[in-house]
């Protein structure tokens, strides 16, 4: 059999690509040791591939702030679950399993995260995640009320929801262009790595 | 009664934001003759809010495209409508309403696009726009065959399901900050405007 | 292009119809300016157009009683938006804004009444209709007991579950019809009237 | 145990009600043999009483029309059972068992039509109906050219919606007021009747 | 017309049938006076027969149980209406009718047990059970704090689990091969039985 | 951190079982290298777990017959990840990765097998055995039509209705009890294992 399509759309080479997302490109193949398919196939769409990428970061590397980076992909992890989305799943699940050095958190998470090995705070995290995944118009001031409880600032809210809110768009256009998940992301996270040299 | 607040968060001033965040507002500001509460609101995030517009403009402001811009409106109404999003119907009612030169449309999208006064082709995107917003795990190579039918190409169905996803994080975004619509949006384009000097 | 139709149904002329239901629509011409198409479009069955409107009457002109008539409006835009009725949601959004002197709170209330601009007892009353609207098998005790906490007594209560009934029939007719909106109404009661001289 | 309430609100006693209400009440309890709880239980509120009895009336006594009365009933049993409504489930069900001379098919109707020992056209005016009843924005052109092929006229689908429709009110006033089914309904039609005398 | 089918599937004849199951037919044939339709017609597959009968009587034959025998057949009743089974519905409504020497019960614990004739720590039970059958997923640590309240021990709540589980696959199996209730089980129970000599 | 609990319930001791249980508990820690804990859990309860997995073999075990052991576990797959039943998705995830020999389509499979490297035949096994899952009443004879145009016969679509079916139970009893997945079960069959010796 040949090897199964990445994209609906067409997938851009390396070398036809513009040099800032060449240059981003490779910056994750050298630090993942694979380029992730999300990066090849939206590719196909420069500015939009740099609006995102930029979105993603704005929300996903922020330093300093009330959620850890296991929590910002548990809640990843758990809306793109709630969403049925395979890339996002897959994907996110492989990078929660490494910040979260857990082998079966990912797969507790994106199935049902109450029962997930996580705190009474990271769940309500992530039932207000999913609230924001599937049925926003219903945020009110009670689910505020009931995060500030569990410690949660205002902006930690505000990461939450736009985390939530990012990946309804990415989870969206994964299913749109039938992204495919690569191979590697299955397994990563599963297994102690040899500790780097 | 005091002025209704326009965001859960804070709302900065136009002086405290970065300079290229406060030109882009003033330059909406002189187009529309009111600045639109989505650019003030989300301001409270500069790197977010950079990310959201560079997004928003290269899906809603390309040039010869297959869809009109009116069409990209519509895609916005219908789903957010979809989503029960106050914010996007109302907003992005009023640019529908001026770029189709139509003061009953918006509502009829909104609501219900089966009954809208469009055409097959239109009624075809719509369906499929409010697929990705609300089921995109369904999508399949059948949507694809029935919108090349109605003369769509790969590219314009990448356009329409881009642009739901899009509004998909715009419209949980407005849920989440509680964004309301100015005043002026409920009314323009529902009368003709008299010509400009 | 031709006027669009307003019934999927014969729509009968004024001078075809029987003394009564002529009398009714020329009443409602002459104080609204023109016939709204709910009574034209009805009257292709007198009986049941008949039927329809001492129903409508005895529930929306009622005097004296714990709601006002501004309220009552709200039921039907409330519940209108979650059956997705165009026509309702139209028509009667038109008279909500002129019997609240508000050229925005139908868009509001429409929508999600949530962030609408009214008391908390007005959002209890509009969950509560919407209970009814969509899920009526569920109504309990504790229904009542909510509501009798915001100072409704069992006969406001009844006739805030007889209003989201009675539309639950008008928003299936104006849809089994397909009936159409003026094209005033969508414009009525968004700007400042001139003064009856 | 004392008897339990037939409703949540003052039943009227007969000999307090208007004279047209009175004597509709004893019309049909010298037909049936007792007095079915819908029509003491609504005469608290005479105006919407009759406007409630003058709508029905229309719709289920029409003389030479395309659908037979037991396949009035069926409407209402089958959209009262995807409204979970006991009052018109087990009160209509007993009135279909006798039209139809079928003791089982009331069960088959309210809990799964697509079991029950009816014609093809039959299930298709459920499919219909029930649409009507859960659905009825996305009714369009292609729902008529349906039920067309099955021989149904324009003014029988108008029946069919129409009953539907009302029937939605209808169950969501039974379970405003907790309606209670009398329990004779239960019983009637089940077994034979000794012909009268 | 001919008899209606009791099954898609083949129906086996009793003399074809392993002599454990003849015997277990013929004993229930003794018992109730006739067969039901489930055990012929699972009888196709003998290995499933004998694991699903198994099954059934761990769970519904249980002496000295927290549950009566009638509370369990609620829930079968209660949770074959979530699902809308009509076989299950049918027949173990006859049963319930029988136990709770009831004749009205079943119709009310099938259409909506909110509204039946049943104690607070019945309809609670209803309501876990139904959690059960619908969306297990979300079952708590409140849910079990809950049904303690009521006096139901942890192996009270597996008995009402288990019931609920064991027809979400008995419904399943049912509208599988589109199982037709006995026409008896539509009037037992409603009437008085003449005492056995 | 302590050992997180397998069950809500009391897990019995293997010395204290009957034999049997524990026999068959043996056997399968004998051939997969440990206990998975749906043994252990519910064992519990003798009686049902005898019934369980009399009715597990007779559908899972099944020789010569139109479906693979691996189409088996991806019904199996598939229906748990529609109900969201982690224990199950995890556990047959895993055996599914084994009889397949594909470390990837498990994970495709639970989340959407519309994505899944299957075939069309297998696409079309999996979307009747989730509407057995989830919307059984829905059943009809175009869905046994369906199969047989992709070469299911009745006896293989009964197969693949009841797992789908018994699973319905499975899931259930496992939400029920809040089950946990064997940390095993997560990795098993996404590496190459070492041949046997």
């Amino acid at each position: 059999m040949s090897r199964p399509a990445i994209s609906r759309y067409p997938v851009p080479k390396l070398e036809d690509l513009p040099d800032d997302i060449r240059a981003r490109i490779l910056e994750v193949q050298e630090k993942a040791g694979f380029v992730p398919n999300v990066f090849v196939t939206l590719a196909h769409r420069p500015d939009e591939f740099r609006a995102f990428f930029a979105y993603h970061d704005a929300l996903m590397d922020k330093e300093g702030a009330g959620l850890t980076k296991a929590e910002r992909e548990m809640i990843v992890v758990a809306t793109s679950g709630a969403n049925d989305c395979l890339y996002c799943i897959v994907a996110h699940g492989a990078i929660l399993r490494i910040y979260a050095k857990d082998p079966v958190i990912a797969d507790q998470v994106a199935v049902n995260y109450r029962k997930a090995d996580i705190t009474p705070r990271q769940k309500a995290m992530l039932a207000f995640a999913i609230k924001v995944a599937r049925e926003s118009a219903h945020i009110g001031d009670e689910d505020f009320v009931a995060l500030h409880a569990h410690g949660f600032s205002d902006e930690d809210i505000w990461d939450i929801g736009a985390i939530a809110a990012f990946f309804a768009l990415s989870n969206r256009m994964a299913d749109l262009i039938s992204m495919r998940p690569n191979d590697e992301f299955h397994l990563l996270g599963r297994i102690p790595r040899a500790p780097k040299k």
